[in-house]
């Protein structure tokens, strides 16, 4: 029955990338060592290296799910709703600092930097199909490329990461995406 | 003659931290050991640290020392303003990126929270200084109080840094920044 066996191999690996968002959260990318994982995921490192390549595939797997998950919110609500519901629920993105303990691999480490771009290619597709649809609906400035306000989601983006890793997610945040979305909103 | 004696004192304080500047923006946080620090500078630790606690104290003396820089700018021409030189010569703050490496320890570690808070004061009162300088001239936007503004340009230059550490200084960020600075001056 591969069915079942599918099944098993699935609650597997979403029992280890838990245990590894968890384990990357408490201890960072550096600290997140193999005999933490082991103990976080109750998993054996055959077990855990049989259903991911190495950290780095762990690492990658855990970003492309949050990658696609927001890309879903992104495709209907747009970026900025991303960002509000990472400001509601501040402590789902514990682990986020990991992204930037990687900043400096992104510029050092060529192949790192092709697969994590990879990795975030679902979320700019999504966020810029919601752009040219809001441009098409008249609700968008008019007076930008389309690329520039991209853009200047993303870099807000990575702002408001830094922001919650940092554990700074003060109430202001909510009125400074408030401006955000106002700035890029066509005005009458 | 004790003025000669610190003059030398303050050119071997400016000899480590460029030194240390180079290590960080090389190896990272943690990868800029004692024995690398040594190589760089050119100096032994005993010297090394003779003028600094530890690693966080040179840390620290880098970020205040960016800060005050910054600080200078942002006082006369705004926190834009030092976003543009910082896109304008990106290889400057190569360094930057040690920032976001010890985002984490901002969350866990609350004496070095504190430091940090304190070094970036003068930079924060700088800029809430010049935005209600621009308030009181009618050049900002009188909506919204000078705290959202405020965090808003924050997040956006966290989010920068994030963009030049990773080497993904693009060339539509100086639209970006044209973009924020236009979202917060005063429409007639």
């Amino acid at each position: 029955m591969p069915k079942v066996s599918e099944d098993h191999l699935a609650a597997r690996r979403s029992q280890i990338l838990d245990g590894a968002r968890r384990c990357f959260a408490e201890y960072g990318y550096d600290g997140a060592t193999v005999r933490r994982l082991e103990e976080i995921t109750g998993l054996s490192r055959g077990a855990i290296f049989h259903h991911f390549k190495d950290k780095d595939g762990l690492f990658l797997a855990l970003a492309q799910a949050d990658n696609k998950r927001m890309a879903d919110v992104a495709a209907t609500q747009g970026l900025v709703q991303v960002m509000r519901d990472m400001l509601a629920s501040p402590e789902r993105f514990d682990w986020l600092g990991t992204r930037l303990e990687i900043t400096r691999r992104l510029r050092t480490d060529p192949e790192f930097a092709k697969a994590w771009t990879q990795h975030s290619a679902e979320l700019t597709e999504a966020t810029v199909g919601r752009l040219e649809r809001q441009r098409e609906a008249g609700r968008l400035r008019d007076d930008l490329p389309t690329e520039v306000v991209l853009k200047y989601l993303d870099l807000v983006l990575d702002g408001l990461i830094a922001r919650l890793a940092s554990g700074h997610a003060e109430k202001e945040l909510g009125q400074v995406l408030d401006l955000v979305e106002e700035s890029v909103r066509r005005r009458d």
